[in-house]
């Protein structure tokens, strides 16, 4: 029966994230051997790893071998290097042979997230001999929904679903039903492409396969979910200006995650001291026009924003498969007319600032059309360079075999600072000429 | 057979995203009838909707009806306003009595989401009589790997997986194979949840249930791998500080984009005017030493880089849970941790910029070690406000019901300029009062 109450295993997964590691402990050891086993395979990869180390050996293997061998490399791969060799240990021979397979794949590929368990069938099967052996082959496996159709070299000839065999006449050989041009991944597919398979193709299972076509395991669309996650994660803590955090923000220690965005804020940091450089060119304007530096931070923030909105965008839409390289030309033409467009926009309200303040309080001296108008033009170039230079810079990275989303915020907008102080004082030293310059 | 072409529909679907409209269409009709019946229920919505505007009445009708209700629901929800009641009518009336009650639902929760159809059993059922029911419902249905057992008010009773059916004795009753506290969903459950669901319960199917625990309709996983991509896109657009296009790139109208953009640009302008106010503030400082102007972009943007760090990093653990709103002030803490460490840092490196400089180029003049001083203690000071003031704006958005990925990088570098201008000369005029000021 539907219960109303939930269970405490059910009401500790749901407030895992937000409690600390011990309290986490505390309360996972307060459950019931039904509990402690319900809750453990359902934990992330990284909760699992720190429980796991604070068992001994018998209640390792036990707790191990619960999980199907992809979720078993994973979490080998996120314990400390020092531990692995005695996880290992703690597995049965079958089990530990599967696992040191995937092993030796990198975890972001179709074949370190696959499962090498996976139901199996010969051609010349009946319907009847299939769901028999099937059925035989079902308590060693998480699912029979799908089931490869496999020659005697182990090639891929075609996919069954359970729900086939199950509408099918028992006597109509599984060569006449299955499908033969199911969709596949390969062992070193791209994680994040494989998900997107998923997502176009509808499956919940897709086959891993070799170079010969020989199936290696199969890849089921939960594990899949959570990389869409994993990978946007990645994406979003690159676009704020820093390195991935590879895990949750409160289970970082401080130390690390200083480290992680210190690196950048540093590169940054130093991007950004050309600012001091390029300003020092530009003492003697501000010396004597000191109305100059009352809108720089205005205007190379105003670039700032627009190349952050335009790297933005790209990044995501590389990331999808939604823009290709070869597609740079078209996108910087639409970011030509739109960075044009958003500068007018934004110069004519700087150009209405300046003039209707000036006529409420003069600070602007006698000159202040031609500062409103040093103003708008300025405003038109930096956010027409910002949007150009934010589009154009994952695109570059991507060139350069770099990963487009590390074209983040922050870089670009320093990138933009630098030139926007040129294009500043550039336009204001031409409109100014022979006036306040 | 598994060949190793590839099949026409199979290509124009990878290129897809990469193609503008009106190629789409024309390679659309080149297709075979069977090719674009492969083609077209894989496509994305939008996609399919402006496909099927090209299309006359008797057409849309068959295109239409391949399709599953949730998907048709989402098609009309998609389709111009004016076209909706037109796209209902070609539909059969069964068909379009379903769709009308998905419609009642806001598209970006569980009912909007669920499909109306799915495998039903009821508990006194044999496996037997189970299976020879589940056969017959299968030709409608998109999947019967899950069946749900309802008493006679279509209450949920528990659920039954096809393999469940497929391993247990013929004769035993559904009721007792049935797994009585399966996870669900509720009508009206946000899609993010929904997707969390999943991927903490490891099932490819949820039930949507109403307020008194009738089953309305499933999910099933495929359709929520596409909610991950959505929910992550838009708040990396919003991160990004813009409105969410909610269209692939190339896709949107240029003057819809320049809209979405514009509004954030102009808003963000408008607060980065506060800066020349305050700028206006110091104009006497600045007078005197011009060397202060210098610094002024590289120390603001160091606090906004800050702040988008901290800003990005707490959006993502909120929206993924990792995080609630009552954990505010551990995380605050940690942002004064990080914050002054942080500050240190750059500042340190800042100072030692200074120092050395000068001993190269003596363009500081004789109170170098003074300014240098004003420079590291700024830093520390806009470093620590950036990360407190980024990490902090996303709950206080949250707490205001609005979207914490609001919350941009550009704002909170926004927020940071003009108080960092406030610190730096504060700063500045303690430290050089008597000597450049």
């Amino acid at each position: 029966m539907l219960t109303g109450s939930i269970r405490p295993a059910e009401v500790l997964r749901s407030e895992w994230h937000a409690l600390r590691p011990k309290e986490r402990l505390r309360r996972f050891r307060q459950l019931t051997t039904e509990g402690s086993a319900e809750l453990f395979p359902k934990l992330d990869t990284r909760s699992q790893m720190l429980l796991l180390l604070t068992l001994n050996r018998g209640e390792r293997h036990v707790w191990l071998q619960m999980l199907p061998p992809d979720d078993i490399a994973d979490l080998i791969l996120h314990s400390p290097r020092d531990q692995r060799a005695e996880l290992l240990s703690a597995l049965d021979d079958r089990v530990r042979a599967e696992v040191e397979v995937l092993l030796t794949y990198r975890s972001d590929v179709a074949g370190g997230v696959m499962s090498p368990r996976f139901a199996r069938l010969r051609p010349e099967h009946t319907v009847d001999e299939a769901i028999t052996y099937l059925r035989q082959q079902a308590p060693n496996l998480e699912s029979v929904d799908c089931a490869y159709v496999l020659d005697e070299q182990q090639h891929l000839l075609g996919a069954v679903f359970l729900q086939d065999l199950f509408c099918s006449d028992r006597t109509v050989k599984v060569s006449d039903i299955m499908h033969g041009d199911c969709a596949y991944a390969t062992e070193a597919m791209d994680q994040e492409k494989v998900a997107q398979l998923f997502s176009d193709s509808k499956l919940h299972t897709l086959p891993v396969l070799d170079a010969e076509r020989r199936v290696k395991g199969v890849i089921n669309v939960d594990d899949i979910i959570d990389v869409a996650y994993e990978e946007a994660t990645e994406d979003i803590q690159k676009i704020g200006g820093m390195e991935a955090l590879d895990a949750p923000y409160m289970e970082v220690g401080l130390w690390q995650m200083i480290r992680k965005r210190g690196g950048w804020l540093a590169v940054l940091f130093l991007g950004e001291m050309l600012t001091a450089t390029a300003m020092s060119h530009y003492e003697r304007q501000i010396e004597e026009a000191v109305v100059l530096a009352l809108f720089i931070p205005l205007v190379i923030s105003t670039g700032g924003n627009s190349g952050s909105q335009a790297t933005t965008l790209i990044i995501r839409s590389l990331a999808l498969g939604e823009i290709r390289l070869k597609d740079w030309w078209r996108v910087a033409w639409r970011e030509v007319a739109a960075g044009l467009s958003l500068g007018v926009f934004l110069g004519l309200i700087g150009f209405a600032r300046i003039v209707i303040w000036q006529s409420v309080s003069p600070i602007y001296g006698e000159y202040y059309m031609l500062v409103a108008l040093t103003m708008f033009a300025s405003l038109v170039g930096v956010v027409l360079f910002g949007s150009i230079a934010g589009s154009m810079l994952p695109f570059i990275l991507t060139l350069c075999r770099l990963d487009p989303a590390s074209a983040s915020a922050p870089f670009v907008a320093t990138l933009v600072d630098v030139t926007g102080l040129i294009i500043y004082f550039t336009v204001a030293t031409i409109i100014l000429h022979g006036t306040l310059l």
